[in-house]
């Protein structure tokens, strides 16, 4: 299957061994962002995996392309140029402590790349698939054209969309936010959100949770997946369920709604966490792996949070798993025994 | 607030990875000493502390102030000269293998620093605040004598002194401990100190209580800091509560005593500890920082050991975390959610 | 007391900070394999330590020997020759990822020796003890006949022989194994084996208990033992049982039958797992040690437990652990507590 | 341009910091073999490249693979299966002290490969070029036989054949090098090899030289090439010329003689080397680039060399240079300056 | 002596162990800057430095602050606030090939800081010598009028001011160069700056020279100096030579033109260099240090080319040699003997 | 041969990276001293090497034995107790920046060992050799009593007797030496020291050269030891001669004077240089060797220098190099070429 994603590939700098920021001398370098990091997992999965995006024309940016290339992601639609590959400053967390993400990407070429950067038509040939994320559109004006644009041209190559709904409260406001989002969803076939994605990017709520003081109603997701579906006549909307008990100890699961039918996933308590960035897209890879490979929504979402809840526990934006590693786990053997 | 603390800081060589010593190639460097690690941590907070010691003038003397001043210590008051600089190994444990501490610490400057050395007018002049703790004493004889003279000092310029008693079973027995400790309490007005501390230097033990057997019983605490007030006319009391499930895995309160009141601290679960070395100190820190900037003694004993259940996260012997980040935990934020 | 292994020493090579193959930049270098893991932590015991086996005349052969005589284990009988050092490749997991074990361990010089390069009348010299396991006879025809010859051998110097039975299905069908195992334990003392080893290496396993499903029936393993005894004519039959929670989270205890009588383990809850490999290995070593030097069957099992539960907490093959920090943990102190 | 190399790709590892091996704790992970890295370089050039061989399916093998991806070779022809990834151990010397090579490559899946693994029609489809080296033959039978076919297969598709007769000692001897060797060159157009390659290969030495004794006779190359040329029928042939003064120092300069005309290229002092590995890889590849794109044999002859030069400035097999940085150096830049 | 200098500090980010950007996995961490380096060059010879800029408000900001503090410079006049610290990217070259360096430097804080940021009436309060360089004009028009603002208000408190002309061709033309550097150059005391520099930001150049080719004519650069000095007044010139060689081997000298009189220093050749990226800053420190602390010109500027000889062989951009180990070098000794 | 050293061995912990103390947050971890350094490179050469020395019964004295038995060495008499291991900080130079050593070995468990902890007799029981060095003595008084009681032993088991004067300016005046050294003499079979320990040990100079200044009389030297001889009834004397170029570049070679017969050797150039501490020692191995086992005079003094050159060439005190591979390089082949 041909799926493509569009989105920023960053450059992501973090400390080694659970130092501060102070402490460290060194940076662990990775490369990462929503909609790569689902394209790398898709291609793991051994799709065939597109990522478009523009990164300058320095080492640097071709340092972003080598990693997606190492992983088997085409490369051929990023463009070149611009001012700079946008950066991130992780400080992982522990206990109690909680990761902590500096950003250092404004000013970054896909923030500045114009709609005719890009050869949609070349890009969206023969594909089955197209995802994007609810960031791209939170880097600015230029940025917020550009998936219009692609959006457009994806519905003209009668491509089915996904979106992450992803809200980050540190590039834009909800205000903004929804009235982006909104403009999008009429071409968006399969939503992924939690709670407060849904809440700031759509203005939806499951009633009767609350994520700061961990309630958790499934009736309410319920409800809310069959309101925002009404409204935008989506194929199906998902979500995952993160129990945070500390930085290095959570409860994962998901939800989905599709066809008029919800199903709930198994539950995974992920202890400890090596690496929870990326988690997310992990779930959005699986999930689009699942509702185009697997039988039945059932698998879909219980294939979805496997492959997420493996992606905590390696270092890394990427998700580097098998469908064959995803489906054990999916099937039961969670207990870590080595096999030799 | 010019807070003044003095004692000893030493060369911190521990393995990486949780090797053993006979596994390991390199030693992670660090430096730290009880009140060494006091004096970073209140200048994290903001507050404006100096650091009073004695190292060789070897460029290993010259690390040890380097790496203070890089966190906002001042350092003019330390002392150039002697032997050597004291140095301690140590092999992190995990699950049920403990940490090892080996000293290495036996000629070290300050344990043979002559009162002479020092200028206490000049280190005294407009301070708010001296801490010193049972380690120094510890060192022999004459360090003995300049903790003496150190206390006489702070008293003749009206500054509020505190001491953590940590005893130290490597450095000097029980009835030293008492000896020692005891003629210096006149001049404490908050002692710090944990029941084996309690007993081992002043001779208090709180009934109903034992660690060994993870017994705990707060009547009795409060009963002991009675007790102690009523002998030394402390103005506060106070310790931490550590509960030792294993060496990557605690439980962390403390308890307070202070103008009649008594307060017991939020309790925090500790998984996985990355470095408990220090964590005493963050604690002591903490409570210092409270008391002078905080409302009230329920507000000081939960800043001070959420200062400590955060060091127990970050390796090091110093706590690197500002007061702000102390008191989003103090407050209620324990999840370990990103923010971003 | 003299003691000699013989088997295969491997170099292994594993990710560090818990990458997948596909993101290591380097490899971490250990060397070990069952029996060689035996004598490590024999002669870290105190007890005297003989390895026995075969090694490339290359520097690669020699790092093996070298990192042996480190440990202070006696390195006199290996042989020198044949292709090469046998390799495998280790990924550690965390929490539901299991760590996963590559192979590369084909035409090895020690899978390939000759019974004629051994002098086994000198090896057995003044020995007490003689172990081995059944990864050996699973490395093909030489090396069954090499352990067929090493057990004549043996007893015919007088000396007591234990068996790990250790099958390894990546090496040899359950058909193979009991074929040779079979013909092997007329000249066993002592044979160790969990319910997968017994049942596929002899035909023996434990009614009511089944570990994929996590039940475990005591009365069952005691029945099996019982029975294993009376074919056998062993004067011991012991077992760890893992509780495989995740892969960094494991319980751990054992059994032992031994001249009639049935001892049970404390029981210890691991957590974290530094490194589970080599565990089984510092099981073994701990129950030789316990029967050769400790007073009876319980001190045994309980020794070999916490040997082999210290074992977890560190990396690599190899257990760096002495007799009295094993006797502290089997006498009950787990609590983690730093000594200072 | 499409160009086509065959070969053995294997593992590398290497000790860092100039340590023996005796002294290693971790390993450096590279993947290298001479004709995988003459398709980086071509890829890393701008050319179209494709390395065609066999790994095992392991995660090793991926391994391989992704790093050749992650540079932009195309290894859609890269077949999985088979016993192993060959390995080579590499201490890297200075001074006077030696690199040490160490093989551990036998019964790897490309010397074990069949002809019919390979799909020859479709993976010389529109290949302009085809490289190989004396090493694959010198893997086995099977390997020699896969070599012939893939010559044949080549001029079946009217490909342009390059050979880097690069004899090992360490593999075959110089009468089985000749049989096979000389039963390739009727169907190679260029010829790369030094003074010990053509000799222990082909059977030809310049007169006048003397490698062991640093004596070079320039007109002696000549004599030999045209000798070579004459018997058969080359296109052209080249070599190129080190001048080893010690571990770290070489002197470096190449030679070419094609279309009856000689050239000598500029001369490069390397001082210090940072790996020497994959220098002669280097050149083949510049000197394939150079025939290909520049405009006539000095520049070809000078590109080479130059691109052979840089590689040695940089650690890893393979050669991570592009052809304006190669050309930059050629034109004349070698004083290291900064640019900023 | 109290010393300001006053520019940009940025976050370098290079390779480790000699490794092209696209093989790195880790970034060393330093921060530097031509005035921040020159600040703590100054702290280590044992003056009182202080340095002026602006830096983000995040802990990257703070970890810049804090690498000056650890090594003794005076922070206390650095503004927080703006939008992002500036990074550089650094490929430290070997042999013939050239260091590299990425510049990811726009929208830095300092480059957008307003003059109503800082307080020159507090900051030039006694102080003896001001510092600044051609980098700080090319950073934009905001970062002009600082510059311009801070000369008057150093004039105005008769501070002697330098200048380090570093012309830098990625961020700059030299029309505005010189249009900028001309009317900074009334405010100069002493000016340094090589022959290129000379050339692109003030139009004079040396006859007889031609740095590419190799060639120098002292001679042309006293004249040089004569006709600076005769036109903007300045009290003294100099500039250092580098002879490059390759990227690890230079020779250097340096030429000082004061009061009439013309120095020419002593001649070291560097090889290996380690990293030369803050050599130029290291002489400018040695030569403030020099016309304030030394006896005579000569002492002067053998002491600057001593300085910054030693810079070239230690990692980083900043320089730690405290005046005694640059007088020895100074003095004599360059046999590079262990003292023990 | 079975071959006894005694002295100290310490814990060296030195800068990665060329870094200074400042920089460095690791210590590589390194085990050294002059005797031991001989013991592991005679092991390393196939004889029976004995290290003869006290250590601290911690973890750190353990891994001090731990490294010499992992390469052969028999550490079978060497005692434990005392208070501490000696330590030695090194960083390492580079260019004309010298190596820098910081001792911190007083009270080290050696430095305060009585005669009573060693058995002579059973130490030098079948004994060739014993080699000592003139540090021992400078470590005080009762090392200087050791020295003398282990001579005492040697001379009565008719064992030859070495010494390395190695002249230490940190620990002692030359008074003192000439003091010890001489009363040492009589019982020296072959003495080996440089100018400077000839002169600050004994008060003999070569006439005509002068170190400083890089003169060199060889007939001075030849002269010096015909005095010495003549004094002290050597059997022979020998010196190694260093050129220091730089820190990183040294002339190497050597001069023997045995049996009325002169030996000069061959001279190495040794550039780069990885570590030269251990140099001295690899050359008294290389001559104890050559004395040994080898035919006459020249081929000892050609040995022993050779022996010495490749230490340089790697990192650590010890020398890993077997008598094959320094023959090699005695034998000719300095060219740095890879076998392979």
């Amino acid at each position: 299957m041909k799926i493509v994603t569009l989105g920023e590939i960053m450059l992501r700098l973090s400390t080694p061994s659970q130092e501060r920021f102070v402490q460290a001398q060194q940076f662990d370098i990775n490369y990462g962002g929503g909609e790569a990091n689902v394209a790398v997992s898709l291609a793991n999965f051994g799709d065939e995996s597109y990522f478009v995006s523009k990164v300058p024309s320095s080492e640097i940016g071709q340092c972003a392309i080598d990693e997606l290339r190492k992983y088997g992601v085409d490369t051929r639609f990023v463009v070149r140029g611009g001012e700079r590959l946008g950066i991130y400053f992780l400080e992982t967390g522990a206990s109690m402590r909680a990761s902590k993400v500096i950003y250092d990407r404004a000013h970054s070429s896909i923030s500045e790349a114009e709609v005719s950067d890009f050869d949609f038509d070349s890009i969206f040939k023969d594909v089955s698939w197209f995802h994007f994320t609810g960031i791209t559109p939170a880097l600015g004006k230029k940025a917020q054209d550009l998936v219009l644009a692609s959006l457009k041209a994806a519905k003209a190559h009668h491509v089915t969309v996904s979106c992450d709904l992803n809200f980050r409260a540190k590039l834009w406001t909800s205000e903004e936010a929804r009235l982006y989002m909104n403009s999008y969803m009429p071409y968006v076939d399969y939503v992924i959100g939690n709670e407060e994605d849904a809440d700031k990017c759509l203005g939806f709520k499951p009633e009767g949770s609350d994520v700061e003081k961990g309630k958790l109603s499934i009736e309410g997701y319920k409800r809310m997946f069959e309101a925002m579906i009404e409204k935008y006549h989506f194929k199906g909307a998902a979500c995952s369920l993160r129990e945070s008990f500390s930085a290095t100890h959570n409860g994962w699961s998901g939800l989905l709604y599709k066809d008029g039918e919800f199903f709930q996933s198994k539950h995974y308590d992920i202890d400890p966490i090596i690496d929870r960035v990326g988690g997310g897209d992990a779930f959005a890879s699986g999930l689009i792996y699942g509702l185009l490979h697997l039988s039945n929504g059932q698998e879909a979402i219980d294939f979805a949070v496997a492959s997420s809840a493996l992606k905590h526990t390696i270092p890394g934006d990427f998700s580097h798993f098998s469908a064959q590693e995803v489906s054990a786990l999916m099937n039961g053997d969670a207990s870590g025994r080595v096999k030799r």
